[in-house]
């Protein structure tokens, strides 16, 4: 076959068109847009991973030898589409209906189908002046939090709306969001990382719920953390029809290669997800696995257990260092050291191949994440840490 | 803590403000959709199951191996966020840049992905009368099709514009495409299932070229069941800027269950569709297993040459009976019953255990789509149908 660049194919082709430039054939809005940058996942040896929050204990034996035996012939079929049996297992464990509960690859998946079933896109697209966006094209959340939010608003075309949180990450009370003077109590939709993301900080039930109360939009608390908390909201989502819960097995069931996460909420706001969703959205071997580990609980709660342990562990040898740790209730601590800045200790430690998390905004970048690891991966971040320390101290 | 029910709770909550009912907080162009409706994947003991396509020989040993061999403590890390290795092993498969390659969960991610990189919503919502739709808002299609492109177009808020392929189902050239009337070279967006489901029907790879020369817009060639042909045309994504080609793992490599599709198409748009796509979009043993399968080709090239021979015996045999059997380059054929119609058929299947599709629209409604089995399976078809037709012939 003759190639593109051949004058004399060229000419032969009578009906040919010119095709757009392939930048031409991308909305103008995909085109200007920055994508989520995830973090970094090197597959170095002897690296201390604590960058990506990642659990550090395996999955249940139970878990792994149930993904295993799937693994044969069927290969060859398709999934359950609805991932019917893992949707009416975590209808009994959260007790709710089948029907309040939707699949996701990921909880990403989640956010996302959130957003597009709940927001408009600002139409016509671009940006209109913030003050002229209407509320049913805001995707509004408390700031920091987790950093994909933005980024899903953006891909839809619709406005990202951060309303800051206290300045020591506690949730403002109803009266202080008002008093903030930006925040939308109509936006469509309204995220809250619970427990905070990237601070750990934890919020109880009873203000997230006054909070919820005060939106006349959809509200989701994003519960990615909340197995290493005191306490869950799950409760809201059963009780306030304008309340999504997102759960996922990545962190606290130790699945992240496997995608799977999940939506709590009113049975309408279920279906219009469910209608938009790909239809195979949630590959066989996760749902597996997902399920066996709710069948394995007692596993993971010794887990949620040591990781609390080590959690507590982390922050008072960092406190006894002299480096200020927020209390937290995820598996990772914000970390702010007493001298020297925080990127020079994340250099300092990644020399070191450990691995942790810098987010270069005004208000974290005084702040290291570091995901809460095993035993020697603690005793590690401890000790490379109290060697910068020393060397920041004498180097003043 | 007190229910919503409870008025004096209501009482104490001062900042309440009445959230939306749930409908409210959907979109409207998400409550008036109707979501796909992927074929049944009952699990019944002793069904035949050949309505979705699915290949009747299982993964090779060797890709079960590599799958079990990564089931292990790893699955608690997050998988290679870009699919790295796969994409790799495909662009030197394919002969080009990893740059060309996306990695989807499921061809149906790509195609989702395709269409919200590259196609503007209808602005303001709602749909306007068709002959305003603009160029940039068409999700046009040579139909019949794979049924989910409309789906994907609504789901986005755009215009799904089908174009009738030929009585035959073959594939109109440009000059016919022109005499239709309705074509639109300038769509947004052209997908084309090629070999085309539900007929069957190859296209070969210079007219496939012409009519894609003929469009300005962009042209997705859905190779889902390229392997079973006698040609495909990847080359025209690699020769034309403005052409994409879809595959998948999940037929022709029998791994429906574990979700992994791709798309190759010129760098510019693999790159808008990599920043709108989940950040972790394929599960890591879907990665695994499709790394693996590229390495065990030969394998796999039996079973094409299997199913070949199977499609081809299931053609004569039922052409024997009296059916009508379109010329197949998939892995399934179009059959259409001498006397009575395709839906008693269906349902004389069904109650034989024997599962096929059918579809309910002026242009297939008198055929049934019948996947090729193993021998076993298809041994039951015949006899089956031969009972059938037998029985609907001597109760005329």
């Amino acid at each position: 076959m003759p190639t593109l660049r051949s004058p004399r194919a060229r000419g032969r082709r009578a009906s040919r068109i010119p095709a757009r430039q392939p930048r031409k054939l991308i909305r103008e809005s995909v085109r200007s847009l920055h994508g989520y940058i995830p973090g970094e996942q090197p597959k170095i040896s002897g690296l201390i991973k604590l960058n990506t929050n990642e659990n550090p204990y395996p999955p249940s034996p139970r878990v792994l030898r149930a993904v295993r035996a799937a693994v044969d012939e069927r290969l060859r079929l398709y999934p359950n589409p609805a991932a019917a049996p893992l949707r009416e297992a975590l209808a009994d464990y959260h007790r709710c209906a089948p029907d309040q509960v939707l699949i996701g690859n990921g909880s990403d998946d989640c956010l996302a189908l959130i957003i597009r079933a709940l927001v408009e896109p600002i139409s016509p697209p671009g940006l209109p002046a913030p003050e002229g966006v209407p509320s049913r094209s805001l995707v509004q959340y408390l700031f920091p939090c987790y950093s994909l939010y933005p980024v899903l608003a953006r891909i839809h075309g619709a406005e990202p709306w951060p309303v800051p949180l206290l300045n020591d990450f506690s949730l403002p009370s109803p009266r202080e969001l008002r008093r903030g003077g930006r925040w939308r109590p109509d936006a469509a939709v309204t995220l809250i990382t619970t427990p905070n993301a990237p601070s750990g900080r934890g919020y109880m039930t009873r203000e997230l719920e006054r909070c919820c109360l005060a939106h006349r939009g959809a509200v989701v608390l994003d519960e990615a953390y909340a197995d290493f908390a005191d306490e869950n909201a799950m409760s809201l989502a059963l009780e306030h029809s304008n309340v999504l819960v997102t759960r996922t097995f990545s962190k606290a069931y130790s699945l992240c290669f496997q995608r799977v996460g999940y939506v709590v909420a009113h049975p309408h706001l279920i279906e219009a997800m469910d209608k938009i969703r790909d239809s195979y959205n949630v590959n066989g071997l996760g749902q597996v696995a997902a399920l066996a580990s709710l069948r394995d609980s007692a596993y993971y709660r010794r887990g949620f257990a040591r990781i609390k342990r080590g959690r507590l562990g982390l922050t008072r040898s960092l406190e006894a260092l002299g480096f200020t740790v927020l209390p937290s209730q995820a598996n990772f601590v914000l970390a702010k050291p007493p001298v020297g800045n925080a990127e020079a200790w994340l250099r300092f430690l990644r020399d070191r191949k450990i691995l942790v998390r810098w987010f270069d905004s005004p208000t974290l970048r005084d702040w290291l994440r570091i995901t809460v690891g095993n035993d020697r991966e603690i005793h590690a971040v401890l000790r490379a840490s109290k060697a910068w320390i020393t060397g920041s101290r004498s180097g003043i």
